[in-house]
């Protein structure tokens, strides 16, 4: 595996590879989630480039940027292993220059669930990756369903840029017992994993509800808020593919989302059904 | 030459092309300094594309978009002429979507002399060329000094978003009295050209001012000033290339600048020196 710590190192490798560039964006702390992203990269393209970069602007000042879990060493050995080709491990220094041209993200999506809980964040999710798109040029580049507003608004920047990388979504990693995969979970004591649990549960029921015939959205966020006490909600949603709030489920078309505290850690999980 | 309509039509032509290639943006309406800046193209380049595309996002609610010249009959014949390889006239619908992520301009130059006068202005300019470079993915581009702020946004944008393009500044051509080409001059009457060369004659006479050993900014602004008499100004400046306004003339680093009114006509002018 090669490794590039700046952009020329990138550039010089980039060079030798003749023939489609799979990317999986990520900012460390790697898991099996992540793993599955690179799996479907290799499996799909000629070269795969993985880049760890703790991206500044897409953190809050109230959020957790500082602490974010760093490990580049077990990173680097987990890239190896999982049959990278090449490793970007560029500093924040020459990603972002001192007075530099934005991006703001699609406006609707902007305002809604993580983008009104979070403002501005989905903004730096597309400075950085609008960067790291022009810098790879990757042909395909690979994300997880678990942030599955930021799947539409990188799409909707892809769209609107007319940029030349296909975004592939990518099926949600779980522990056995339900708990979504999250670099974030390393937060997590033993009691409060079990509190994080309520999540996916209350989705595993949803999705049951839904089986057994129900389709009121209003019922099925119901039934997940009642799951999730007490636990601090910011929203439960029942969304279609464009994140337009919908009433009734449309079986194919439709994303269940939680975003929840457990204790002082954030954490989202979803469905699509 | 070639014509493309469409983005695939655009894509399908750019598949011919096998050599570097240098872009010139117009919103038609073409002169001679489009002229010289298809013939740099055509100097530097294996393939020279133009586009003909009256952008929309760049122009405020209350200015000439609607009345903007169009004349694309003409506009052919002369990049035909001029020896250009494709011409590529998309259609608004084509290039904005209804819901897009969208660009800010550096915010500096947002905040000052054009970023000040026409807010949105470089919003609009940098999310049409950061389309149109996707799209064509010039080597080179070329602009006219005569937007010189223009070149200092679009220059940022390509540093930030790290496009393989580079920004190619060329001189003003100007008619044989001075005044400074503008698709916008078919605007004029004869009497109002005779007050829009008040601009070119100002920027004359603060160069010999200059050349004579004045060097205070304050004392060029107040005899351009007195020149643009009686006409309506908006700004007169004087910068560094990296538009810092300065108080004193650095030789080799200065731009002079104008904006002024003749009757409704909005007209820019300005002077490196």
């Amino acid at each position: 595996m090669k490794i590039a710590r700046t952009i020329s190192e990138l550039k010089e490798n980039l060079k030798e590879f003749n023939g489609t560039i799979g990317y999986v964006p990520t900012m460390g702390a790697l898991h099996r989630g992540h793993l599955s992203l690179i799996e479907s990269s290799k499996k799909d393209n000629d070269f795969t480039v993985v880049s760890i970069f703790v991206n500044p602007t897409q953190f809050l000042p109230d959020e957790d940027f500082e602490k974010y879990p760093k490990n580049q060493e077990a990173d680097t050995r987990i890239c190896e292993v999982a049959g990278v080709d090449l490793l970007f491990l560029p500093s924040v220094d020459e990603i972002y220059k001192k007075s530099e041209t934005t991006i703001k993200a699609n406006e609707k999506l902007n305002s809604i669930l993580e983008g009104a809980f979070r403002p501005g964040h989905f903004d730096g999710v597309c400075r950085v990756l609008n960067k790291f798109f022009n810098l790879i040029k990757p042909n395909n580049a690979y994300f997880g369903k678990k942030d599955a507003q930021q799947i539409a608004v990188v799409k909707n920047m892809v769209d609107s840029f007319f940029l030349d990388v296909k975004i592939n979504p990518c099926e949600i990693v779980r522990e056995a017992d339900g708990l979504a995969l999250s670099s974030r979970n390393t937060y997590l004591n033993e009691e409060q994993k079990l509190d994080a649990l309520k999540l996916s549960r209350s989705l595993l029921k949803a999705s049951n509800l839904v089986k057994k015939g129900e389709t009121e959205s209003k019922q099925i966020i119901a039934s997940i808020k009642e799951t999730l006490e007490p636990l601090k909600v910011d929203y439960v949603a029942v969304v279609d593919q464009n994140f337009n709030e919908i009433e009734k489920i449309e079986l194919g078309n439709t994303i269940i989302l939680i975003a929840a505290f457990v204790d002082k850690t954030r954490l989202i999980d979803n469905i699509w059904i």
